[in-house]
């Protein structure tokens, strides 16, 4: 056993106002520095505070990454949840409104934090669970529009979780921080044009 | 002016032998120790030259990038034209070949070569032109057989065109190296569902 500070129980770790304060400064470095030239030392440094202390809370650089990502995916998640709730669109309508909302939520974010697709890169490479469940929560979202819009006669597709699948893979390209970095040029259609192409394929089932 | 070996004219350039066993050193390279860690200088020593012989030929490892990319995409863009040609199969029947050779060409060079993305990401960054130069390629081959899919009354999209550029950039998934090296789990649907998907798409219009 190494010497250090006393652990905490899970209650204390997850309720802690130091492991958020942990977060909001190590996801700070993450967006201004990026995430590979950020190290734990600077994070504690900044909170005038050991390394030893911050292990308490996290136990490696790549677990701060992924509650750093967890925060951001609730909060495209929060985005997309309410669009798709809007009363008074039809579910054509909310889709578009969706794959819109999470396009410009990923150009906003990319173009103040350039460095934020570092974090996102770690994350896909490091912790492919949290990135796993981002897509399972956010094609979640998308199913139950669809099957709104097939009861309401407006789609036709047989499996709506599928073709909810389908759609999320489809715009990875106007959505993905990595893809939007790496592709310059635009070479992919206008989003609209894109978007109406999909909604065809619910409307055909 | 640099004292060096005579330069050389565009043709002598592009039709020497020397210049072709450059680009298949530099491609074995490239794919075994990855494009980051090769250097022009053990390119030349390889073929047993100097590096000012190899930069008669390219002016930097970016131009050699360049023409490896180039030759691959060449390869890819024969491959798919020679299933768009196949007779006897549906518009429908050779676009699900297309993007299942597309798919499974991208699978068996990674698999081979799996820093052959190594490559790719540099071709993007850095000579982001040779990549949307492929993009236009393929989109072509996928615009004719949707064109013909439409004249043989299978599909009923308004724009060819458009729609092979929604194809193309729904399936970057499936055959895009670097998210195929990136995206380890399998979150995405399987290919012949979402090929199932956009063939909904085509005959919807």
């Amino acid at each position: 056993m190494t010497a250090g500070p006393p652990s905490l129980t899970q209650d204390e770790v997850s309720s802690s106002p130091t492991r958020c304060r942990i977060l909001a400064t190590a996801e700070r470095f993450f967006r201004e520095i990026g995430y590979q030239k950020t190290t734990v030392a600077d994070i504690a440094k900044t909170l005038g505070m050991s390394p030893a202390n911050v292990y308490r809370f996290f136990d490696s650089k790549k677990s701060i990454n992924e509650a750093v990502v967890e925060r951001l995916i609730g909060e495209v998640e929060t985005l997309i949840s309410r669009v798709a709730d809007r009363p008074g669109l039809s579910a054509s309508e909310r889709m578009r409104e969706i794959i819109l909302a999470l396009h410009r939520d990923s150009i906003e974010r990319i173009t103040a934090h350039p460095r934020i697709h570092e974090m996102v890169e770690a994350g896909m490479t490091e912790s492919w669970e949290v990135c796993s469940h981002h897509v399972e929560r956010i094609t979640a979202v998308l199913a139950r529009v669809i099957a709104e819009g097939k009861a309401a006669g407006e789609f036709r597709v047989a499996d709506p979780a599928h073709a909810a699948g389908c759609i999320q893979t489809a715009i990875l390209r106007y959505c993905h921080p990595v893809l939007i970095v790496r592709c310059p040029g635009d070479v992919a259609p206008p989003i609209d044009g894109m978007i109406d192409f999909l909604l065809g394929g619910l409307r055909a089932g």
